[in-house]
């Protein structure tokens, strides 16, 4: 920290440090069924997500979801969709652009709605070189993930960047 | 913690450890007021509440709505409904199903519309029991608690499940 | 912390001790990017931002935003609109206010919509003075904050009030 600094660690004695980035579709018998579905598709159905606006902290590690204890709660930026359209296609996108000056902060962003996965994860590639144009900042590299979905009853396609801490 | 387990201490000491159940209605002059007043008539108005989808830590003990601090960051699944339209019976209710394998988590799960508080909770009652087929757990209980709410200029109906700690 | 209180610093070391209202506005080319310009017009585009209804805690400052670390998790009450209405006038506020015994928490009021900044400005002050007048607590101050913007292609206007430590 440097001096003259807020500090956050009031509040968290770090910033996370690990990003993952998951993904998952699947039916319920009501849309929050479905999305609870959609969640365990993911490997995140068992935490409670906290869900944030959307920044990345400088110098995180891109790493496969870690094992978090269940009932965790979570610092998670998500997307989803749900639809009781039988027939219908859906999708759910995130992307995280990453700066190429590692002192500053990475940008998540989020796409959802009645459309492919690819339609969904072009567009928040979009959305996040956007933001880092907004911000006059240079792109190390940008990722994405996303879930597609076709309902049956009521479906739920989801797609989230997951924060937190080795 | 077991061995190998990611520390979910860097964010908490410790996973929460209570659940309490609350429940409340009112009226405003506009939704917000209204939502509100219900959170005050449930316990919880001068608390900060952080929405969390919707887990339940295992072993937490259920018991009645401790007394904290106001102000503090609460974590919290919630169901609302708010209507003007005068006369309208509305509810809201949530549901936790606990898992008779302690080791487990427990999942709440919430409903809010235009009806009674019985056909609330009858419906969340339903939807806890299908997020454990889908998990393949057995439940030893489902517990609920819901409110409801006839309209006379804006109105609220609330139900939440509250973590904490002690 | 008195006698028999249950321990808030389980979950945080103390409760938020400084309040920062803040106000911005922005056009993208969607939604979301319109929301982050705004969040960026309004300092705290590079935060994580905990979205909490929406307490002060007991004896904070109001304090000008602090310097807070990239990626730092910030709990903040916030109203926010966008449209892509090109001409139409939007606006956000919240209003924050302070009751006359130290001892209780203060109450934040967001509101947002097609309107003018001081149209939404007297809207959540009045909100505000309900807040109050349901819980039977005298007010000391009422501090408020607004955001107005005339959409271009896609606009958004945001308003805030920030918690932190100092």
């Amino acid at each position: 920290m440097e001096k003259g600094e807020v500090n956050s660690g009031f509040i968290f004695p770090s910033l996370p440090n690990t990003l993952s980035l998951v993904a998952g579709n699947g039916e319920g018998s009501n849309s929050l069924n479905a999305f609870d579905r959609a969640l365990l598709n993911a490997g995140v159905g068992n935490l409670n997500l906290i869900r944030i606006s959307s920044i990345v902290p400088p110098k995180v590690d891109v790493i496969p979801l870690p094992r978090i204890p269940m009932g965790s709660l979570v610092p998670i930026a998500y997307g989803y969709y749900t639809s009781d359209v039988k027939g219908e296609t859906i999708a759910a996108a995130v992307s995280v652009a990453l700066p190429r000056d590692k002192e500053l902060c990475g940008l998540i962003m989020e796409y959802e709605g009645i459309c492919s996965k690819r339609e969904a994860e072009n567009k928040v590639v979009e959305m996040a070189k956007e933001g880092f144009e907004m911000r006059g900042w240079e792109i190390d590299k940008i990722i994405s993930i996303s879930s597609e979905h076709t309902v049956e009853k009521v479906g739920c396609a989801f797609a989230g960047a997951v924060l937190w801490y080795k």
